[in-house]
């Protein structure tokens, strides 16, 4: 058995048709999951990037892996995606985006070359890399925002594009007379991207991972990680142009929402991004392309599933989609993520498993509360490995596929690092009060934000537009004080205990004394012989 | 400035003259106390050596460096006070114990060579050992408890001690008839240990230290770590019976503790080290020896202040003694370590700081509630580094030094881990719940319990001797919520971001946008041009 491991990046729950969406038709999707099952209630355990990801990549919620925003490094050693799939003999590869900042402080300080082996899986979050391109060569006056080599602009140079950054030039900038009209400027977003549909990058990313399984041995897993539909929200041609206004569903937000608001969900309304996509003119350009972009990904999964159907690896490949987190659009007054609405937080999850233990679930959905950090157990039980919940938070989700109805958790946590947006000094906070915390189960939707700063809640069997934070007002304090209890029960977790397993801490009970540690005793005789021979007898001449 | 870092191992906090003890005369410790400062409320983080030490050494607490019991090997990468110190330009060296174990796994995974320099340290809990001897050569039927080299056994060896482990045969037996005597049997504890004393454990580390000192170019820090008063009980002439049952205080305990006893505490009560403290004839027989173990220790701590007067280090060296626990010696019916009461928890803290800064508070004594965490931001301090809040969960004791008095903590944490114990087992219990939060002010001591347990708590003002658990009954409702809203502040603190310093997430902020990560905007010109040049302008040929 292999695994593919899609993860769209910035793609909300609710635009898959199979999730509900009323005009963006995406059927290759949908088809995964009309023979796999999808997790209608999938969160990712922060809803950045890089924080996410290095969650789903560790199996380990943000506080515990300490990469708790966007470039912060991941430290040097900590267990990996890769080192625990290749501990049960199954490579790990990346094809495409991580977002992962390599510790080269503390990298040199353990002596780890950055160009050996080990130093590559360091840097590279524990992947082998068949390619790496995290898809954000934006550039500025003080140089690009990743100063790492782009095999995607290497290849659009190779394929005639001119400049030095034609993936900016080109593939995130329609055309405006003889300039370019940059994707960076959502005006723009209604332009056709200026390349070639096949040439843009959700379509080369795929071949890319045709070329990547075309060659492997297995068992693999590979993770091909598109950056799209995240910005720049601009598509080539022709699907620039498949959706328009009547396309665009209403906006999800409320008047009231702006009195009294907590301050950080206020902050956050009214920052640049915020402003802007409470403008309709904005949603009306940005969110057409962003669901053109979804249907290109869509197609290119009718592309990949189409090929690996005829290549046979159907039948031997565990497929996954889903994403690092989702996309406000103007709903609740913000644009982006960053806060745990849902659909901020909760993202598409659908698991394809061929085997036969899968059969009886085929197309149907699963309603409990999932983590991404849910995925590496999944994957490390499909490649016959050890479970290793000393280390791993998240739990294996082979029993919903197989049908079974396991005693399942109550409440799924994500959280939140502010510190180094402007916002924390404008709050007047340090950077360690910069944090939020979310607590959800089925029914209520809680936040708690350090600092001194009073939580969030919502009611989301009768509110699911989370559109009345009844944290406002005094009332709810059970509710209130359950999900305290729920975090203080969480806050206090093993995470760090993570050079023993439970099967090792169980081994070691009473061995103390068959190596001669005799605790409490008064007098020889009241052991057995045997473990106080060597305490007794004359003394050495 | 160098450090002269003295650790005791289970030196209880109440067995120095200066911190009242009736009989114990230590005249030299007392002597450093009247020269520094001695902190009344010093609590380690946890009651079992390895753990407590693990988080001196970190600057962490258990649950932050993963290493919650003893032999719990901490995990490869994790910043230790050498790796601090050596930042800051001053050495870091081992004299004597450190009861580290190696990530074994991890520093494999990395590539790291156990006897390179790194690999050293890395195994060495980043100290430059002059000499590492963890003074617990046990040895049964499943051979040694500790398989590393005993420089302390080859000494022996050397000066002719007959025998594999004259440790064991010598240094910690006496004689009856022509056999050994055993320390490990407590019976034994009033003879006199079967050496002489200058070769006895305490002498020759002494004199190691010294060597050490002798040497060494500084600035530098020296952990002379001691492994007595540790069992096994025993001590050469003269101090084996230099006291007698007229110096062992009364017992602290009461019939009451034994009712509805907590379930950890009645475990352990009843177990055979609870049950053979609880014997008068054992600490009739164990105290005095202790007694005889500290004072040769304070001995030896003359004769090293002397030759340090003498050697002019007394004038550039920073002097801590202290020690990683205590010992209950009978006291609420238990033996060894292992639970939160003072005995256990709370250790002797003298700093001695030979500055002019420092004479405001010369022999003075602090009543804050300080933790063992507090060790190594304070000689970061002196070293002149740069705070390293983001990994370092303690603070520097340096203001109090200097006579200020700086906004504190309320309430201090220590933890413990029993998963590797039978209790564990016994009480039904999964591993991950077999761990015990303690906090406590200068008012009220409260301990939480994993695994559905009940919670104990102790009114320290009313009950010193903490002979009376409030959680047995209802009541103190408000107190008990109190504390467990400081675990829930405690829990969700932040100490995983290791990689990013304070200073440096807030030197990020708002530099992303200078690097053309553009977010919110709609059109060019609501930037500053320079922002946006690079997505302005004629599409490149």
């Amino acid at each position: 058995m292999n695994i593919l491991y899609i993860m769209f990046d910035q793609l909300r729950f609710d635009y898959l048709s199979c999730a509900g969406h009323p005009h963006l038709q995406t059927p290759h999707i949908d088809a995964l999951a009309a023979r796999g099952m999808r997790f209608t209630r999938a969160y990712v355990q922060s809803p950045t990037c890089g924080s996410s990801r290095m969650s789903s990549y560790t199996g380990r919620y943000p506080s515990s892996h300490g990469v708790q925003f966007n470039s912060y490094p991941l430290r040097v050693g900590e267990w990996t995606m890769g080192d625990h799939l290749r501990k049960a003999g199954m490579g790990c590869h990346l094809i495409g985006k991580t977002h992962m900042v390599a510790d080269a402080d503390g990298m040199q300080r353990l002596g780890l070359a950055p160009d050996s082996v080990i130093g590559v899986r360091q840097s590279e979050c524990g992947f082998d890399p068949w390619i790496r391109d995290d898809g954000l060569w934006a550039e500025g006056p003080d140089g690009f925002y990743d100063s790492k080599r782009s095999p995607y602009n290497e290849y659009l140079k190779d394929k005639g594009y001119p400049g030095e950054n034609p993936w900016n030039d080109f593939a995130n900038a329609g055309i405006e007379g003889d300039d370019i009209a940059s994707g960076w400027f959502m005006v723009n977003a209604d332009k056709p991207a200026n390349i070639a549909e096949e040439d843009s990058e959700t379509p080369w990313l795929t071949t890319q991972a045709m070329e990547f399984i075309e060659q492997a041995e297995g068992p693999w897993c590979a993770h091909l990680s598109y950056i799209k539909p995240h910005w720049p929200y601009i598509v080539p041609a022709p699907y620039h142009d498949m959706y328009g206004a009547e396309h665009v569903l209403p906006v999800v937000r409320s008047d009231a929402e702006r009195e009294d608001a907590h301050p950080v969900f206020n902050g956050m309304m009214n920052n640049q991004i915020g402003k802007t996509f409470s403008r309709d003119e904005v949603r009306a350009k940005v969110i057409p392309a962003y669901m053109g972009l979804i249907k290109q990904a869509d197609d290119q999964m009718g592309r990949l599933f189409n090929w690996l159907e005829k290549t046979g690896r159907m039948q031997d490949t565990m497929i996954v989609v889903t994403s690092d987190h989702g996309d406000y659009l103007g709903d609740h007054w913000l644009g982006e993520k960053n806060l745990f609405h849902e659909p901020s937080i909760k993202v598409p999850l659908i698991i394809y498993d061929p085997r036969r233990e899968a059969d009886a679930t085929r197309g149907t959905a699963c309603d409990e509360l999932v983590e991404a950090i849910d995925l590496l157990p999944t994957f490390l039980e499909v490649a016959g490995g050890e479970p290793a919940s000393h280390i791993l938070e998240g739990r294996s989700l082979m029993p919903f596929l197989r049908g079974e109805t396991p005693d399942w958790r109550d409440y799924a946590i994500a959280e939140f690092d502010y510190s180094t947006m402007p916002l924390c000094e404008k709050l007047g906070l340090e950077p360690k009060d910069a944090r939020l915390f979310m607590v959800t189960d089925k029914r209520w939707k809680f936040m708690h934000a350090e600092g001194g700063l009073r939580p969030m809640l919502f009611d989301m069997e009768n509110d699911p537009d989370e559109l009345v934070d009844l944290a406002k007002a005094d009332g709810h304090q059970e509710v209130i004080d359950m999900m305290y209890d729920r975090l203080l029960e969480w806050g206090l977790r093993m995470s760090q205990r993570i050079t023993l397993s439970d099967a090792q801490i169980k081994a070691r009970r009473g061995t103390s004394g068959r190596k001669g540690i005799l605790l409490g005793v008064y007098e020889a005789d009241e052991l057995a012989p045997a473990l106080t021979e060597k305490y007794r007898g004359p003394v050495p001449k």
